[in-house]
């Protein structure tokens, strides 16, 4: 049984939208209304060969995919760095850390150290479920598993310590309401950002 | 004759590299250092045909270059959002508007608008000089054009109104003590940023 709030909502999964569409398409929407201006990277590739034909556009003819150094999300709300990445699992009760790579752990801290709001998207298929975990909460169970901890973080934490993120219509993922919250909680914590 | 500033410092030109080569090293610089993490976006490409080999990597057969919607630079310094795109042109007299796309200055202003840090870094070749040129100052030039103006920033103008960056070994383009400038200029007016 789904809960209400999931009863009402229809996943980007439901509307033919993989999480990549439905977090662009969320970003046009905040852009679109000067809200926010986030984009996703371009995928880093190595190109090998190229080849110029004549009065038509160079053809890249040899080229591999590159492992990204960062995250896939970044930009600007409310005068802050926002850094991000959205991942997803078909695991029901939690999420493998094995979705992350060191490195985009790494470059998530360090943007946090410098001031920035950088999170996680958590979206569990099964249940249609998407959550944003903030920074310090995914550091900290990142390090934990280095420290013989669990290889993955328990959806019941996610829950607790997350932001669910109901589905919409516009935006279809309202994650900078999530973004408010941490803003306001830092402003509280701080009385400064 | 040049002068002293310009005698004493080594361009990127004089030591074999690209101004892209020389911004990523100094970027590198400021990352390695854990003052900034900032990072140029990767070339956005169109995939129209991969391969998969057995037992070897995917290799891209048919891909294409697309035209990037946003700047080249963008990253996090002392909790600022940091938005920049790096410009070089052969002229002597003056920079070229052409070198802009309307989107990337579109781009931006909006970020400039939401409180970003803003700006172009310029190249002078024939000269090896280098300049930050801050965004309002460049969205004016910009705008001015379409009311009649000139089609260029005259260097002189680039010179006064803008930050000189000297060459240096570590980071090659100090570019980051011109944005402390910026910072210090709008805490002045604001009392705050
Ligand atoms: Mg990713
Ligand atoms: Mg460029």
């Amino acid at each position: 049984l789904r809960h209400t709030n999931q009863l009402d909502s229809i996943s980007h999964a439901d509307r033919g939208m993989s999480l990549e569409q439905a977090v662009n398409e969320s970003n046009q929407y905040y852009r679109a209304r000067n809200k926010a201006v986030i984009h996703k990277k371009p995928t880093p590739i190595q190109i090998v060969d190229v080849s110029y034909p004549k009065r038509s556009a160079a053809v890249i003819r040899e080229a591999y995919f590159q492992a990204a150094s960062t995250t896939d999300y970044n930009g600007i709300y409310r005068g802050h760095y926002i850094d991000f990445d959205a991942k997803e699992t078909t695991n029901k009760t939690s999420f493998p850390l094995a979705n992350f790579h060191a490195h985009q752990i790494q470059h998530l801290r360090d943007c946090f150290q410098l001031g920035g709001i950088c999170f996680a998207l958590i979206s569990f298929k099964p249940s249609n479920e998407l959550f944003l975990l903030n920074g310090p909460d995914l550091f900290s169970a990142w390090d934990l598993q280095s420290q013989g901890g669990r290889k993955s973080i328990p959806k019941k934490q996610i829950t607790q310590k997350g932001y669910a993120l109901p589905y919409r219509f516009n935006p279809v993922i309202p994650y900078l309401d999530a973004v408010d919250k941490i803003i306001a909680a830092h402003k509280g914590e701080k009385n400064e950002f």
